[in-house]
């Protein structure tokens, strides 16, 4: 059995819980938080520690996958645990991630573990058919388009408005852009033409629902450059409609072949999940394998999806895998 | 550069040739053929030499790729060839790869060579994106989808019956199908209810339409499980509307997650192609720079798309891929 550790409790980890429950060779050892331990009760109904002890449980976890935040908590706390520790983590700071990268890495070769970092859908799954798809077709474009699915930024973005009580934003690409796409034609699309957002808000008794609706239609990094639609709907409302959690979008690369460039083609890799933190966990739980056998195998260092053979993510042989999925 | 040689030269090695063309790390070194090679006329202008002097050329190759048949040439050349040189090929009989890859290994292991057998799509990409889609949603199922598309085989099987002079065979993808598998039901599907057969068919003048049409339905394993269409054209119309190679298809993965597997995920690759063979090329060719990479490495031995770690198939740098794809 592979013995998976969380460090951090929230979302991604109890999704992960619920994702290890579906794999029969691993199972939950431990939980860490920062909480106080007794008010912390698990799915997996695993023990849960301090994370100021979780050296004292290096014996006890041979996986500690990174629940933290992409913000403050995993550019400190993955490389803090590397030199302990395999690790998996979803940073997703895609701007950061050559930085993230090197310090993992130091820090798994000093200690001789795995770091595995930016797991999950995007990065993840997205980022290695955007690499299988440049690397095939040559002469071509990619598209990423992400959709429809709540994006959690925007919508705590609206809640900061004055006079917003609640709020959930949903990110939606355009039919005609992706439509565009796919012809082939490998269009240049702005920011405007590829995705539309669309936000359910619950106002305070009172307030000025214009002036909130043109706060946010106009808000700067986050909503100016976008076709925006505000609905003001009720808590009760937002509270049955709009509780999931839903994500997916589309990594499309169109590229050319042929004596003349005169034959197109086109890959589409396409998500819709009906819920985004689920997957992502069940992404990370996949990788989890992986870091396992390859420190079992002797390797050391940062990985992320781009540097691990597809067959350690499952739990079949490569006899198996051969001769069932080939 | 990686110097490519051709083992033979048909569809899949002129494809290789136009894709090598669009990598600037690559060229192709030298054509064998068991014609005369004062008959053939290379599309990159490459020297051609007998398959018998293969052996004469071992310095001036870097990958050597198999474009032979998968039925009587490739279980044959493929283990000969890959105990002098770092060989790829696209063997696509899916039920003797687990032999084929044996006696691959065995070879290559033999001359320290790498062995990189059953590249394209199906097997290929396809088979990378069931692995991937089943390690991640574990609760779940698969389904492949072919077509659009020609189908060679088919195709033949029509030109053997009596009274038919040329003929094309679509396979096509039954929509209703398609939209069944996406809702997450995970339906049981029959052959019939999955793809129809489409055949336009040049038949001999004064030729008994009905027979022939009769023949072709009925077909054991080709026409008999599938719901048939044929199509009487002219040999003029069948070479202005259906001389095109298009083909494509779909693998789609669809599972549930959550505490009480509450959540749908659908995962959904997809490909469509105007030319099957320049595609299936441009797979051979990022995976002849995987060989040579790892071959460079030390590595040896017999390796399936399920072994190499996707950046290998790159031009580009670890730090350039996460920088731009991650």
């Amino acid at each position: 059995m592979i013995r998976i550790g969380l460090f951090g409790y929230g979302n991604i980890a109890k999704g992960v819980e619920c994702a290890v429950k579906q794999n029969k060779d691993m199972e939950i050892a431990c939980v860490f938080t920062r909480r106080a331990p007794e008010t912390v009760t698990t799915i997996s109904g695993a023990p849960v520690y301090r994370t100021d002890d979780v050296l004292d449980h290096k014996g006890d976890v041979d996986v500690l996958i990174m629940c933290g935040g992409s913000a403050t908590d995993l550019p400190e706390q993955t490389p803090a645990m590397a030199k302990h520790f395999n690790v998996v983590d979803s940073f997703d700071t895609h701007k950061n991630i050559p930085v993230h990268f090197d310090n993992v890495d130091a820090a798994a070769k000093e200690g001789g573990k795995i770091g595995v970092i930016s797991v999950g859908w995007d990065p993840g799954m997205f980022s290695l058919n955007r690499l299988y798809g440049s690397a095939i077709l040559v002469d071509g474009a990619d598209y990423t388009f992400w959709g429809k699915g709540v994006s959690q930024g925007h919508s705590d973005a609206i809640r900061r408005v004055e006079g917003v009580l609640d709020a959930r934003q949903y990110t939606i690409p355009v039919d005609a852009a992706l439509d565009a796409v796919r012809s082939g034609s490998q269009p240049q699309l702005t920011t405007r033409e590829k995705h539309t957002r669309e936000c359910f808000v619950v106002a305070e008794e009172g307030a000025d629902l214009k002036r909130i609706e043109n706060d946010i239609v106009t808000m700067k990094n986050y909503f100016d450059e976008y076709d925006t639609t505000v609905h003001f709907i009720s808590q009760e409302e937002l509270d049955r409609d709009h509780k999931g959690i839903p994500h997916g979008g589309f990594v499309i690369r169109t590229g050319k072949t042929g004596k003349d460039l005169e034959h197109n083609n086109v890959i589409e890799y396409s998500l819709k999940l009906d819920s985004n933190p689920e997957f992502t966990s069940a992404v990370i739980v996949a990788y989890a394998r992986a870091a396992y056998r390859m420190s079992n195998e002797g390797m050391v260092g940062c990985k992320t999806v781009f540097d691990i053979p597809p067959a350690y993510l499952s739990a079949k042989s490569g006899a198996e895998l051969r001769k069932e999925m080939l």
